[in-house]
């Protein structure tokens, strides 16, 4: 993609309204704009990185057998007034009347849907467990949203469902979620600490939030700092394992505001170790039981023909949320550098162009032409600016790999950067290498 | 993935509700469940059909140079009053009062708020030409939502918009997209007549349908049959080659109800050719200049330093009412098979199963196993059920090949059909050319 043409549009302004650097980049490269209080429109660069951080969620769900479909957003109130939720869930629900008068509303969550759609589906233990998720746009009416796509009205969440016959069974289902959580946040290149946390408006006794550090958070996190360095690769896709993972896991002392006592907190964790600090919720997950297949009569056929109300959990990831979440992470001293594995772009050519020397330019898109035709998802700045306001610039958009052509590059040797490091001059092969690892 | 383990309610009895074929088959498959009238849940066969339909879309829309964006699916009520058209249209539109009152709305559709996008962002002709596209749920309270996805109040449409300096422009990029839509319906698997359209409530002065024949459709068709066999192969993607195409389609006569004239038909078209028939619309583009970008203030510089308002197209397809269209056009005698390039498998296993003889099961998961290696989506029908109700079933799930491991297999042959044909017996290297071809 050549920059001129690319649909980005850039602002040189720090957005008055912007008051966490998230929002502010997001605002000043283009990536989102408002199109009323909470509710955005996700242009094409940060259109790009969402969908790249979907395709990682949904690759991590399907690779613990978690089956992907869609229910809609507008939902019927009937289902709601069958869990009890209906006038429970206050004025965040957008309820809506439709032109017969029937009471609608944008779900802000799909425990009930889904409950809905397996009692209709599935009548006997046989077809157990089963693992269901979608990706969808859900709606929470915000009193006071901000924080750009942080705290929105409209956002995009990939949602998972277990159902299983027992409470056992129920909690193998939750183990292979929290692996899929911790999997699919060090893919994105995030260190996410699970936290026993308090379920609230969905319900149940058992439940983690995956938290991700960051000042502007808005969880208050107590943990033990060793919490931080869990290795993922000791363990499998098994139940053995993964049982393993959650008790080596719950041994460490990591808990938010609501579970935390400060006497637990001395006595488990050493002094020098005590981790007190913010966070940002990136995922959710919950074991609620038959809190709601009970009241919606959600029945399955057990071993003995006896019916049972199938056991429940759910796990969500904010989809939309994590790209500003990984932007609090990663932007430090006025440089964003993007994760390889969500970057809009696997490299920027940055040529320098003047008036009446187009010579870098023309160099520039041969060395283009050469790295598309390797598969390599590159960005051309093609416009005619001086390299001092390039390089701020790309400072932002924040590809993490850069090829500058203009004095330093000779011949088949250019000048190779990667943020937040020095540059070094490589010939084409040693950058393709480089990029592709 | 094992047959037992896909989330696929299916049910042998015909839906009383349902009255074309497209809405039993999806009923009956369980690739949609209802949630309330005109809405659905896309369950895992459905929706991975929807999917495969909606990246083949977005391929052909990459392929011209469009990019892809995303809009809210709730809307302010003020854009659609700057245009004039928040009155206009009726109780179609879900309007919706948020917490604090304002006047909001779900987007039936998207001309205001990407003409407010475009204005905040583009300033000088220097960077147009531009197209943008989203692929996003739209809903339309439709009184009498029937036919199931075909007419339904929540759909997932492609919508792409056009901006240029002048009506000269313009047309380039309404060419583009004319043959984007030929290419994307060819690889869907359709035979697609674009006609001369009315413009409707969208406004402008030049609009073409792409319809599909099929005898449950809405709309009327008077066409040549010539139409029916353009070759898209002799046009290029530039604006020559493409100005030529639509001059060679222009002569061919074909429209819809609104713009037939008996004289006309018969002075333009041979009586042998002469086509009457129905049609599905399966894509709607248009033409409608500065309809928006005027009353909305839409300006840009031109070369000459003058303010002019940009001149707009917009471009629509069904995604979700594919669906439905596909399987209109391509399930008779009770069979459904599904295009290759969309279908939920490339090929289904259906080994004869009986309850003291698991050999064939066995051979059939050894086979499922290869093919998955080599990367072939593979559904294996492990499910204790009689040859004959499983070959009834597969005539509905609809894909394309089959692989029956039963009397006829001996060793590394396997008796292979292609739903409609005859089976052969082949071993399972040549199986795997045919499925890769």
């Amino acid at each position: 993609m050549f920059l001129s043409k690319l649909f980005i549009p850039i602002s040189k302004d720090l957005p008055a309204e912007a008051k966490i650097k998230s929002h502010q980049l997001m605002l000043r490269t283009g990536m989102i704009k408002q199109s009323s209080a909470g509710i955005y429109s996700w242009l094409p660069l940060g259109f790009k990185v969402m969908k790249k951080i979907e395709q990682i969620v949904r690759e991590e769900q399907n690779a613990i057998g978690a089956q992907e479909m869609l229910m809609p957003t507008i939902q019927s109130s009937e289902i709601w007034k069958e869990s009890g939720r209906y006038d429970d869930y206050g004025e965040e629900m957008l309820r809506i009347k439709d032109r017969q008068g029937r009471e609608m509303l944008y779900g802000p969550t799909n425990e009930e849907l889904i409950t809905d759609v397996f009692r209709a589906s599935v009548k006997s233990y046989k077809s157990l467990p089963q693992l269901l998720y979608h990706i969808q746009w859900k709606f929470r009416d915000e009193i006071r949203p901000r924080f750009g796509v942080m705290r929105c009205k409209e956002f995009y969440m990939k949602d998972a469902y277990s159902f299983d016959l027992s409470d056992e069974e129920a909690n193998k289902s939750y183990n292979k979620m929290f692996f899929s959580y911790l999997k699919t946040f060090n893919r994105l290149g995030l260190k996410a600490i699970p936290m026993a946390a308090d379920t609230g408006p969905i319900g149940g006794d058992l439940s983690h939030e995956f938290v991700i550090i960051a000042e502007t958070g808005e969880s208050k996190i107590y943990a033990d700092k060793n919490i931080i360095d869990i290795d993922l690769n000791q363990y499998e896709l098994n139940d053995g394992s993964l049982s393993k993972m959650r008790e080596d896991i719950s041994k460490i002392y990591a808990v938010t505001d609501e579970k935390y006592k400060k006497t637990d907190f001395d006595n488990h964790v050493k002094k020098e170790n005590q981790m007190i600090t913010k966070g940002i919720e990136v995922g959710h997950i919950f074991y609620f039981s038959d809190k709601y297949s009970k009241p919606m009569n959600c029945l399955i056929d057990d071993k003995d023909g006896k019916k049972t109300s199938v056991k429940m959990g759910s796990y969500g990831i904010g989809v939309s949320r994590l790209v500003g979440a990984i932007i609090e992470a990663n932007y430090t001293k006025d440089i964003m550098k993007w994760p390889k594995s969500i970057s809009p772009f696997d490299v920027v050519i940055i040529p320098s162009i003047s008036k009446n020397n187009k010579e870098n330019l023309e160099k520039a898109e041969k060395v283009y032409k050469k790295l598309k035709k390797q598969n390599i998802d590159v960005l051309l700045d093609d416009v005619d600016e001086n390299m001092s306001n390039k390089f701020k610039k790309h400072d932002l958009i924040g590809v993490p790999y850069q090829i500058i052509i203009g004095s330093k590059s000779d011949g088949d040797n250019f000048e190779f950067k990667e943020l937040n490091s020095q540059s070094e001059i490589l010939n084409l092969d040693k950058i393709q290498l480089k990029l592709k690892s």
